[in-house]
């Protein structure tokens, strides 16, 4: 892996992905403004992009070409943006700070940002399923890849974690590993399970590749979310960009409180070596995928 | 049309639809239980379901089967559902009752009303693109509905006529009739106008039934808000099923604010006659939508 150099391949697929997202986008002064503006303060806040990484690198890695997964890539993106924006409202986390600036309801006004959420997750299934296309299969593709995301977002997925981590949250609640885990794994960890597995239903690729794009992204969304939590402990609000040590603080269900900060990072280091070991099984077009395993689980932000 | 029994139609089709929906929503005790009797709660509330009837009608009007209809139709009610429950939050309209009941984030929490209406609009999506079919047409079709139904709740429609419509309020604020129409027509109007297209859609209608459909929606779309907001002035809460007078003292945009009763009234009643008419156009098939229309106009609740 080491004649990889994911440095600038992040930088180079960052860039594609904010271009692709900025012709996405309803521009900021189509009326109304105000819900179009926060629209793209929300997805402009300078995220790292991983997610829609994780689907042209999965699109690739089985042979596709990333320009026929843009789109998705795109939905990706403002799908977990409207997470974001959802979560972060005063009845849900209520928090002040997202990558280093006001949160949307702080910068704008709370109805704005719910109202932004539910436009971005609209928008994102719009650009899913695109316009009238003249090739047929690539329609099919896309409807199927626009299916597995909806399942990685609802109640059995995304929405299901976030409700199970506000009722597991509180002060002084005892943090078990089963319940962390489940939640993490749905909360945060099927919308990036999603992502390769949808950048290969896009390349076309066979089921045992699917398996192994499913099986990569479950590994690195888990270490992931056990890195977030780790960085929640040990990283300043600086660096973070978000308020620190609030997970903590609020009780909330994660890995170092269940099983201890050493355990934690060890079992991330764990699936994350086991996620580079499926990439490598796919071949050599992996190799990013690859990579960005090794980036989930030593990142410092 | 007398030969027309709607009353019995709208029986038979709301039975339909509620059986459709019970089938199309998780189980109330599917984990995370909470989250799927919250949207039970707010599904099952006793609502006319309009929209899935002009579903229903607008596919059976243009030669289709009602039953290649039922989860689109199933699919507005879930996008008309959960505008209303993000619509009624503290932070948007702050209502404490719909249709006779608590509103969700009375009855249950406001977390749990925000994450029920991110999860009503996620599983309308997936319930309006299906599962994997072998007949591929039908699964264009339902992806082509599904565009429609996607365009009508964006920004440039339902979205952006809430938004509009927050800015417009306001105590002592000046209603202006161009003002009120345009919020209208994106609010409430857009997806009731895209109900009787995706019907059409789903039959596979030709451009010229298409084109009927959507301005028999359209006219059905804007005379029902404006009798809505007749009630809200002449009806009691009792008989409503929510807060009675409210829109008129927190200024909202409504018709009658704008340009008085007795106009609203004939208005309403000329955009409905123009809908039976274009009704009429389209054949005998569609006799339930001109009824429709006629019973959009005159109703009490």
């Amino acid at each position: 892996m080491s004649a990889f150099d994911l440095g600038s391949y992040l930088e180079t697929r960052r860039r594609e992905v904010d271009a692709a997202l900025d012709r996405a986008l309803p521009p900021a002064d189509a009326p109304p403004p105000v819900i179009h503006a926060a629209m793209r303060y929300a997805v402009f806040a300078g995220g790292k992009r991983l997610r829609p990484i994780l689907v042209l690198a999965g699109c690739e890695s089985t042979g596709g070409d990333a320009s026929a997964a843009h789109a998705l890539a795109c939905a990706v993106e403002m799908v977990h943006t409207y997470s974001l924006v959802h979560d972060d409202l005063p009845a849900l986390d209520d928090d002040d700070l997202r990558r280093g600036r006001p949160t949307v309801h702080r910068a704008f006004d709370e109805a704005t940002a719910i109202l932004t959420g539910d436009a971005l997750l609209t928008a994102a299934l719009e650009v899913a399923l695109g316009a009238n296309e003249s090739d047929d299969a690539a329609a099919m593709r896309r409807l199927e890849a626009s299916r597995i995301l909806l399942a990685a977002i609802g109640t059995s997925g995304m929405i299901g974690g976030q409700v199970d981590d506000l009722l597991a949250g509180g002060a002084g609640s005892v943090v078990d590993e089963t319940v962390v885990r489940s939640i993490h794994e749905r909360k945060t960890g099927a919308l990036l399970r999603a992502c390769p597995v949808i950048g290969g239903v896009l390349a076309g690729a066979d089921a045992a590749a699917l398996t192994r794009l499913g099986s990569y992204g479950a590994d690195l969304g888990l270490a992931f979310q056990i890195v977030d939590d780790i960085l929640d402990i040990e990283g300043t609000s600086e660096s973070l960009g978000k308020s620190a040590g609030k997970d903590a603080a609020a009780g909330k269900a994660t890995f170092p409180a269940a099983i201890g900060v050493a355990r934690s990072r060890a079992l991330a280091e764990e699936l994350g070596a086991r996620a580079v070991e499926t990439a490598g099984a796919l071949g050599a077009k992996a190799a990013p995928l690859a990579a960005l395993a090794e980036y989930a689980v030593r990142r410092q932000r």
